[in-house]
């Protein structure tokens, strides 16, 4: 296999973006990229999309966005894997140029939400019809489940998840694409409205417009786009049952840890020479699983780790620097590729307020549904 | 990029198989592919669906199909083009065991289309949803403008179009497991209900369930699981304008010629090296566009072609021997995946009555939409 890089990216600000379609989203992320690296052609292209045909009536996003992009002829694939589509997009990439089938190709994510489509009832759709969606449970329902199990196993409060709010929003704060650029107080996460017990308002990610894009290339070419390429050390991607209930211990997300075990295993790394990470927070409980499951806190520690500073800026180990999805917000199919981004500019030196001092190494874990679905990036300053 | 063979295949009957669901459908076919290989484990998957999200309410077919099979952790992805989304999924599977990421692979499609969605309305998302879908217009619609054009510039006539129809289901007849197995006349294909002026009842594929799948490994190692391997020589995916109006031509689907190329090329063959083909022939036109835009009939010349028996069985150049889209039934999804196997069962000499003598090198094409994205796939006894 080929060695990989990323040379370029672009990103729209993610929020409720009424004046943008589907395809204007795709278009301003993919153009910035593309403009970044000073071309305008790539050999192939991936969009990663959880579900424009239910939420705009739209399907065959490839020839779509290729077309949209005044690339028309252009090989292009859409990938799902629901909230992990985008982390998905840039494996199939990350594959289609480590295999030398193609030298260059973009990796774009988008979702269009705010369209006036059912969101909630759309989003279920990435759960098991049969077993879960038919029966009315919703993914604020089933994240409330997960979070019940980890507090009955390993003791987690309200508290150590409202602190997972507090820490993103201090984060996003400092993001100029992030839908909500303020700080949280602990009390306004506490005394937030219900949504599904133990999850209130403020534990939840919000429903978002935006698309995100990186530009592949071949490690050996890399320098001919940027004098500053990442390189994409391991790609690791697994899955779990799709049911929640079918799992031993529902609030032990083993997609996760395997995916990570995986690109571990690639890269030749450990958990503790990771410097700086992206995790999937679609509520404040997931990112406490995902921490644990990744390995970068031991098991039962992770609902400390917000609390205490360690996953802070500043702090031992920086998670979602970029706010999460819980700040910076959550249009599904985008969402890997802009936790890529968030990481390939901390180990670009690019991250302004947000930089995290001398990151070399960095991960991004992206997932779906209730964890049914988990991919993980690792990558180094090259 | 290493080489990669095809070593088994799955399949169910294709119909309106109201016992069988979306999960079932693609179980079956899996479970046998994977049961002519004799494995129970495979690196990776990936299911090829237009939209079980508005069919039937289901994403994430990734870790669904792969938890289905028993396979819970295994890396999982679902790849869309419309209805061509079989063949991409395909061609993922082809370019992950090219890379040398995975060794054994399972690709496969799947859709379920008779659950009681407005398919018409679904399958139009396929198209441009801003200026095609938008306002009114279906494929049965889109595909009418095509033969109008192609009668217009190439003098084909409603006789021309219906050979097709009869050639297709006389193949189909001899399939076990196709839609229709029966033959039809040409008066019968003249004489059926209009469904958009020049396109009937006869001309169009039917709405299906049903699924298929393939198997994966380096060449190499492909005498581990059959002593009747298939090589893929090459794999050519490309694009055309989303929207049949911004097409120069109607008439000429410049994304499968392109695709063809592409395909050609890195097999280092000709049009006239293919022995066998199946084609998109979602309608009677499609088939006559498809095979004039590969180059296997002269351009101008592909209305001649069945009605002279040339792509006939037993003619120069058998075309959809298994009946095509039109007779053997087009379950969207499935569609590029059930092509491969028909060529599979010709180039090991499994295909009984509808055998083509001696077949070597065999082709496959699968479009999505109006042709705004088309796949090639190029095989080879091994």
């Amino acid at each position: 296999m080929r060695e990989v890089a990323i040379v370029a990216a672009g990103m729209t600000r993610f929020g409720e973006l009424w004046e943008s379609s589907l395809r204007d989203l795709f278009a301003e992320a993919a153009l910035e990229a593309l403009g970044a690296a000073g071309v305008d052609r790539v050999d192939s292209l991936y969009v990663g999309c959880m579900s424009a045909g239910q939420f705009v009536g739209q399907e065959h996003l490839g020839p779509l966005m290729a077309d949209q992009l005044g690339m028309a002829g252009v090989a292009a694939t859409h990938v799902e894997s629901a909230c992990a589509s985008g982390g998905v997009a840039l494996r199939s990439a990350f594959i289609e140029v480590a295999s030398g089938m193609s030298d260059l190709v973009l990796a774009a994510g988008v979702e269009k939400m705010t369209d006036g489509a059912d969101v909630t009832a759309v989003l279920a759709t990435a759960a098991d019809q049969e077993t879960e969606a038919y029966h009315g449970i919703t993914f604020p329902g089933l994240y409330a489940m997960i979070a019940r199990a980890h507090m009955q196993s390993k003791g987690t409060t309200e508290e150590d998840l409202a602190w997972v709010a507090v820490k993103s929003h201090r984060h996003g704060a400092l993001n100029p694409k992030a839908q909500f650029r303020r700080e949280v107080k602990l009390e306004e996460v506490l005394n937030s409205s219900m949504v599904a017990d133990p999850l209130r308002l403020l534990h939840c990610s919000p429903v978002s417009d935006g698309a995100a894009a990186v530009l592949l290339c071949p490690l050996a070419d890399a320098k001919k786009y940027t004098d500053r390429p990442v390189r994409i050390r391991a790609s690791g991607l697994a899955t779990s049952t799709m049911a929640l209930a079918d799992r031993k211990d529902p609030s032990f997300l083993d997609a996760v840890q395997l995916s990570a075990e995986r690109a571990y295993r690639m890269a030749g790394v450990t958990p503790r020479d990771i410097q700086v990470a992206e995790v999937h927070d679609c509520f404040t409980i997931a990112e406490i699983c995902c921490i644990e499951a990744l390995g970068l806190v031991p098991t039962c520690s992770g609902r400390h780790a917000a609390r205490s500073g360690e996953t802070a800026l500043g702090g031992r180990l920086p998670v979602n620097p970029s706010g999460g999805l819980k700040s910076k917000g959550h249009p599904v199919g985008a969402t890997g590729i802009a936790q890529a981004i968030e990481i390939f500019e901390q180990l670009r030196g690019e991250a302004g307020a947000r930089q995290v001092k001398d990151a070399h190494l960095g991960l991004t874990q992206n997932m779906g549904g209730s964890g049914a679905s988990s991919v993980v990036h690792i990558f180094e300053r090259a």
